[in-house]
């Protein structure tokens, strides 16, 4: 069986997204200086149709988030668009145009049921009603023996960390700050038990893995 | 002139103390866990008057955090002891015994008004109710050429930092979940720009060395 993932970039004050996030600043306000070090990497920018770009300390980090990924699960926010339930008339598909950038079945927990949205590429955007157990359960089956990856935002690895469904965190920590927003770790309590695995020095950030210890 | 730098410790959410913090429990609930990489290293141990103790990657960062040290800014917190105006009947002369492991002036901000505290082995601990300008001030007199460390707690670390006296942050981040207490980095707004100078990979911990940018 795979391992339930994270890879997400938090700033130094601990948030995952801005303040003030909306269909034009989906990452709020300078949430998308989070993701300044890996725009210029080559292997980012192949992940996303791009092409050039460099290779750094930050690649092996891009090269393992996207190996042995059987299924992803994301919330509604991260998938984007509008609030409430779905509209027929100007559905909303995403973020990542025709041809995301998953390549695999993509749960998205929602209060709103959809028909199933298959994409180019092998993604397909699976609707979820039933919470995150039905979640995990669905990602699971898709997956098969491959790993499961927790695509955001915040609210969703928080659920899945306390419900001890995650294997596995690694996050990017960049120093800078948001000041508000959404934060990562919130909430959490004190019963997870992380184990060091290994960190990695990388131009501007640094790059962070733990394991949930049972 | 030296830097204004400080070295503290914080749990994967961004505590540097645990809730309920008290005379027996300084660092609150769990928060004594925040230390649990300093304590074996020989070190730490010979700073604070012990024998023994081991060698680690761990053993620069408590290196570099004693040495060049001029003189120390704490707040009155973290001196300790009970609140409100000092006690001449039972005068509570800090959590370090008769040699505090300072051996220069610390400069304890405070609203109440105390006289000098000589204490053996160099430290002399100075009673500020100026604020914080005031205690930077005397601080950089006491400390000539050499730095001037931010002992802690949170608040006094942030006063200082959005006052933009900081010039290098040093952390420990500790893979622990403390769930509340003292946040370090909160309420910081988006003003302070870094620069990641380094990063240690330690058993159990990682050491980060960021510039602030002026």
């Amino acid at each position: 069986m795979g391992k339930i993932r994270f890879n997400l970039s938090i700033s130094l004050d601990g948030f995952l997204a801005g303040p003030d996030q909306s269909l034009e600043s989906p990452l709020g306000a300078g949430g998308e200086h989070l993701h300044d070090w890996a725009f210029p990497l080559a292997v980012f920018r192949a992940a996303h149709g791009g092409e050039g770009g460099i290779a750094n300390a930050s690649t092996q980090i891009i090269e393992e988030q996207t190996a042995n990924v059987g299924a992803v699960i994301m919330g509604r926010n991260m998938f984007g668009g509008h609030p409430g339930a779905w509209r027929s008339d100007a559905p909303w598909n995403g973020w990542w145009g025709e041809d995301p950038p998953f390549h695999v079945p993509v749960f998205v927990l929602t209060h709103h049921a959809r028909e199933p949205l298959p994409m180019k590429g092998g993604t397909t955007f699976h609707f979820v009603t039933g919470g995150i157990e039905s979640a995990v359960a669905k990602a699971r089956g898709a997956a098969g023996d491959k790993d499961i990856v927790i695509g955001g935002g915040a609210s969703i690895a928080r659920q899945l960390l306390a419900a001890g469904h995650v294997d596995e965190i690694n996050i990017t920590l960049v120093p800078l700050f948001l000041g508000s927003g959404e934060r990562l770790f919130d909430q959490l309590g004190t019963g997870l038990k992380l184990e060091q695995l290994r960190v990695i020095e990388a131009p501007g950030v640094t790059h962070l893995k733990y394991r949930v210890v049972r």
